[in-house]
């Protein structure tokens, strides 16, 4: 029979069986930290009515969208989802009557998107999103709830190095009314801010010079500019307040809100900062926004980011739904990262038993003792030579082994071996479990 | 602005948040289970080149296909994935050289179907398989240990009854030939076989009589008709082996060896038994195959099935690959079982923090303490009436909530309340933490 090739897509990650546990473990140091701050979990479909989850799309989003078809494609309207946000507002709209609010909720899920399939592009992707949504108003606390939410995770990824960098859009749109840029010239200005730090000062400020004259354009440079502590950069802004700017003053009293309560959350001030070119998504976010970069790690841009929105669901219903929410992309973050995260491995088995006698049943007797004991036990049946046995529960990476033949069946005893320091000793199985749980 | 309906397909399940947290700790049963017997995970595309997954399918398989596509309906051949067990064996085809065998691995993810939208069917639903492949060849002790697995899995999900019914393909051929049935009516013979729980026994006896005489039905309806001890069936069987039916033979042999080791995997006699009747899927298994019924809703059918095949991959590989497993519909399972399932609900928070007064300083503080602590917390942040706030710990079905005002502060401590029996205590946050970690 001609084979056909067993290939996998472009651009869809495949892992290893050693890689995907290490996957496993940070997306479950993910859920366990989003369960800490009290988000609930929801999974929505993959599949949805392209009338219901292309509602606010165009442009860019609509020419990557994935549609899916189950017999006329010409008849149906499903589209994959591209995000997970657009699903929420769904979800939230659609059982608004039966949820508590604020609604913490967090879904961690594969997306899709038709990129270009190159190295470090996925079509198919993880994102582990939390977002609190308010009922018609929503506290600046919970702003400030997520750095230690962004903190708490990353330090549990096991990483030293890291800044949540933080900025605030009513501060930014007040800032521009204030050095006299009209609204209409906001969104060319806040593109240019946020492509600032990729490119040097002179072009940053020949392209401001397009939109604002050469006293605006000094300003911007200055604010761009700030060193110092966060409560330096609080304090040459406050400088800013005016009575007559209303997004000025509420921009700055959020920031100094936030900064206070962020240290009340328990976030140390080396793992945070504000930075006022940070900008986000244009037509979303108007408050709080958020980026995370790992130290030396900045050129693969930020790992964690995120803000707060006016309004969740507004092609779906009438209600007023603000929220924060962020979210981590965990499958580029691990393509990225895998070899930097220090996760202890969790999940291949504690022990392989190596019968060495033909007769499996005490190895296999030993085997669900263990196991009722919950020790994750694996045993060699297999009709293979013992060192064959041997070399598979060294290529497993296992730290203990089980040996067992006639003798141990005989005094019902079992052959424990370090396979690290190559250190055996004989016990009972109650030992062993003993001995085994506590390592 | 015109509202869009939020609405969500039908056939596809979407969750309220506490019954996500139900679906999610049985999911997490399982995982544990799958774990605990030294399975690895994988994880799959939801997509795949259609020519590579459709490479066995047809008939009423290639009529289910979700079909996607990116910009091309018609130049893309694409598909979502309709089970893991051709993922698998592109996956074991495609890694080969890279996996070590026997290769134990789980996958927990979902897949598509475009069966007819109805009450109980799902076109999107959770596939939960564990399965384990030979190279070459794959000890019978395998198929005792999948039993201990279904054992521990079901007893862990808090069901007291259950069966585990089993049989073998081998010694159902061989009981054929030896009645004298030629080989080329077996597939519509154990299609009736296969039924005869549904129907009645006149009906059986009738669909029979197209493909056999009365002596070879009435000892079929014997076989199946077999009361008894897992021992005494045994015994019935082993009186018809020959020398002359390798099928025979090879069959009873596998089901002696497969009853042994079952119990030496710990696995009690009133959990498992043979039934002659079982089948499963016609053209895929071999030896040994498995159903699983929980005592008062054998009506909803099959919830753990699965078996012995002779070659995983033949579609893409010419190396023997002889594997078994089985799989648990887990959106089916939740769907029919939900509240049956008695599982400590784990992940909403321990505790919800209810602050008396406009500053929420101290509130957070506490907080923070609490989840650095390991402890899951909510805390109240918004500017709603200490009744509100109230009600929203109450819908959240927490135990224990905290109320912190302007004396607690003071005095650094906090008060804890049992949301069952009303009682208050006032403790030090440490005590407070010590407190509910013992609950």
């Amino acid at each position: 029979m001609k084979k056909i090739e067993p290939r996998t897509l472009a651009g869809f990650m495949e892992l290893m069986p050693e890689d995907q546990i290490q996957f496993n473990n940070i997306k479950n140091t993910i859920i366990e930290n989003y369960e800490k701050f009290g988000f609930l979990p929801i999974d929505t479909p993959v599949i949805e009515d392209g009338q219901v989850l292309l509602a606010k799309a165009g442009g860019e989003t609509e020419k990557q969208i994935y549609r899916a078809y189950h017999s006329d494609p010409t008849a149906e309207n499903l589209v994959l989802r591209f995000d997970l946000t657009v699903p929420l507002a769904k979800y939230v709209a659609k059982h608004y009557n039966e949820l508590s609010f604020p609604f913490r909720r967090y879904q961690i899920g594969k997306v899709y998107r038709g990129e270009r399939p190159q190295k470090g592009r996925f079509r198919e992707f993880y994102q582990c999103d939390i977002d609190i949504i308010g009922k018609g108003q929503l506290s600046i606390i919970n702003d400030a709830e997520v750095p230690s939410i962004i903190y708490s995770i990353f330090r549990g990824l096991g990483f030293e190095s890291f800044k949540i960098e933080i900025n605030n859009r009513k501060f930014l749109t007040g800032f521009l009314l204030s050095i006299g840029i009209p609204i209409g010239k906001h969104t060319d200005i806040l593109r240019i801010l946020d492509k600032s730090k990729k490119v040097s000062e002179g072009e940053t400020k020949s392209s401001l010079l397009c939109y604002a004259d050469e006293i605006q354009v000094n300003k911007l440079l200055n604010l761009l500019a700030i060193k110092g502590s966060v409560d330096q950069k609080i304090s040459w802004i406050q400088e800013f307040e005016t009575t007559n700017n209303e997004f000025l003053t509420q921009g700055i009293n959020e920031l100094t809100d936030l900064v206070k309560y962020i240290r009340l959350f328990g976030v140390e001030d080396k793992y945070f900062d504000l930075d006022f070119s940070i900008v986000r998504g244009l037509d979303y976010y108007t408050g709080t926004v958020y980026e995370t970069f790992i130290e030396g790690y900045e050129e693969i841009g930020s790992v964690c980011s995120g803000g707060r929105y006016e309004n969740l669901a507004g092609y779906y219903t009438d209600e007023k739904l603000p929220g924060v929410g962020i979210s981590i992309g965990l499958t580029r973050l691990f393509d990225k990262l895998k070899d930097v995260i220090k996760l202890k491995k969790k999940c291949v088995s504690d022990v392989i038993i190596v019968p060495m006698s033909s007769d499996f049943s005490y190895a296999v007797s030993v085997a669900s003792m263990l196991r009722n004991a919950g020790v994750k036990t694996e045993v060699c049946c297999e009709s293979v030579s013992f060192k064959s046995k041997l070399k598979y529960a060294n290529r497993m990476g296992v730290k203990y082994i089980i040996i067992v033949g006639e003798d141990e069946e005989k005094t019902q005893k079992i052959v424990l071996k370090n396979m690290v320091t190559a250190e055996q000793q004989t016990l009972n199985t109650d030992d062993a479990i003993k001995f085994i749980k506590e390592f």
